[in-house]
């Protein structure tokens, strides 16, 4: 039997309502221990981003083990993790500072160690007339774009934004990038590694280049961060590898047995042959897939959910098995986990044989700006 | 200008934080108007699904406007609005009663008038055992598939289904469809509804034959409404129409001026010709589109989101526009509203002028069991 199936199975006489998104403690202390094992090897600080489980107990966890801090995706994420004591966080975006948000930021930089992501001169600007008389507050990390082409300057023109953020009292403290294209084909990861490491080699040179050091230089992800073994780099920055999922089992970036999150989810239709449908559709999944990969898939099982609407999965039961009968309560393993803890107040968590039960709350749900 | 710019640049002075959901009010009211008017019209009960919206206070003006009670997808979404006074509810989904979950249909049962879908004998068992000694609290309407293969029984067999759940002492008043096959191209529109016509009236017969009177038969959905004309149908259960969205204007079943509902979202980076970074990615939208038609666009614009992260959307300038600078706010129209809505704590309600701003809650968020 899969061990996620022993969780479940030992979950279900306690009234567990579905859909349920399930943490098997153990395997994720686990993950938790082996990433920043191999960060320490290595030298590099390790510095998980909270937007995969947006969950305080897990975020100290993490810091208990060693990492260095916690790197944040929204203003929101990183005023919870702050408000409940994370002192040393990363706001890894090129955040614009408008609405409530120069003001929370200036707030914010005040009370913790806080850095954030810049990539432009108008973000550098806007950022030093939010800090007003107090922009030594704030560090400035450089985001580098090292060919996912999302955001993120050259490395060439890095040096002159952390000049620029210098001028206007800012404390530039190093660059950043995010190898996005190494999330999507097991043969990318490598090369993204790579660049990665090139950028950042050369992004140094540029800061050093208008005599700013570069103290942090930060790399991602779950996908690449076996390769990013560059001395350049001083802190990675993975976040879905303290869950794992689907996505990264088929990378090649973590193994089945890694997988610390499943949703509970219930058989509620079978008249359909070949299909069961499970109350499991995008508002807890997501839609992150494709029709030929599926949208998630049952643990220890090769039945994939070939379709999904809002609250329902169409679960493809491989002709040689079974059809599940309903009421049947399956472990269903995202592709890609962050949307999913998202979609839910508070995660289950249980240990390997699903006898013990806690509920922690997802603190930073939502919270997208 | 587009008329939802307008809104979005009134409330610019209002330290508006982006992403953010606005809601136009007068559009939004017509729409539910304009759905009133035509079930009227019909001498068809307008029963909205909430799901769409998830919120109190457009349930009420759907029920001003002359809804005859609403629709839900889970037990989470009937309760809110039970405790908000909502009293008539039908919960449109095929429901298993264990964990919490028959308890908390029997307690509905017994406050509100309450009907929930069925499609199995073991459903109604379990229904009829949940309900323990006042199975006649709880209505019973039998979901008959149309051609959607999702969930739902024969017609034939749906007479069958009544009648043990009569026998079971359980209430049933009639049956249910969803034309889910008329949800993707507009050229299945008509014939999804015409789908659903048939077997809805094979339906009525087959109750008829075990002597139940269908006094509910039940059809959806907002794309196929239009056509939902047979006299056999006592009530229409549409969600969308409430905000509209692209999706539904590229099936012909709204207009671009019906829409709603945006999400302001603001441009973070653009670094890449021809491209700009928002601040909306899959946490705010959803991953619903695909690569070719988008995954959201800018409203009276034909801009398109051609991918998105968690927290970033790569808008596409088509190459006659100037890129947008940093720091500009535009209205993101979502491709299926429906997540949207689920994924923010409130709406932003304005007028359209965006002079004026209530806050509502989206009560119902999450609450996928």
């Amino acid at each position: 039997m899969h061990s996620l199936q022993q969780a479940l199975d030992g979950l279900l006489g306690d009234e567990l309502d579905t859909p349920s998104p399930i943490v098997v403690r153990e395997t994720m202390q686990r993950n938790i221990e082996r990433m920043q094992a191999l960060a320490d090897e290595r030298h590099q600080h390790l510095r998980p981003h909270v937007k995969t489980h947006k969950c305080l107990e897990i975020g100290r966890l993490q810091l208990a083990a060693g990492a260095a801090g916690i790197t944040a995706g929204t203003v929101g994420e990183a005023e919870v993790f702050a408000a409940a004591g994370f002192d040393d966080i990363f706001l890894a975006y090129p955040v614009w500072p408008a609405g409530t948000k120069g003001r929370r930021i200036r707030r914010l930089a005040e009370r913790v160690g806080l850095r954030v992501g810049v990539d432009s001169f108008e973000s550098v600007d806007a950022l030093a007339d939010a800090m007003g008389d107090a922009p030594d507050r704030l560090q400035i990390v450089v985001e580098v774009d090292c060919g996912a082409r999302r955001s993120g300057t050259t490395a060439e023109q890095a040096g002159r934004l952390a000049a620029h953020a210098r001028a206007r009292g800012l404390v530039p403290v190093g660059i950043y990038t995010y190898p996005g294209h190494g999330g999507s084909r097991p043969e990318d990861r490598v090369g993204a590694a790579k660049d990665q490491d090139q950028e950042l080699t050369a992004a140094v040179r540029a800061l050093a280049g208008v005599g700013v050091t570069a103290e942090v230089v930060s790399a991602g992800s779950t996908p690449t961060v076996e390769y990013s073994t560059s001395e350049v780099i001083t802190e990675v920055r993975p976040g879905e590898y303290v869950f794992c999922d689907r996505d990264n089992v088929r990378l090649g970036a973590c193994t089945d047995d890694q997988i610390a999150l499943f949703v509970a989810s219930t058989v509620v239709s079978t008249q359909v042959p070949g299909q069961a449908i499970m109350d499991v559709g995008t508002k807890a999944l997501g839609r992150e897939g494709n029709p030929q990969r599926g949208y998630g898939g049952v643990a220890g099982d090769p039945a994939v959910l070939s379709r999904l609407n809002e609250y329902h999965g169409y679960l493809q039961v491989p002709p040689e098995q079974s059809q599940p009968t309903v009421g049947t309560v399956l472990p269903v393993v995202p592709n890609h986990v962050c949307p999913v803890v998202n979609s839910f107040e508070e995660l289950v968590v249980t240990d390997a044989q699903g006898a013990s039960v806690e509920r922690w709350p997802v603190a930073a749900r939502g919270l997208l700006g």
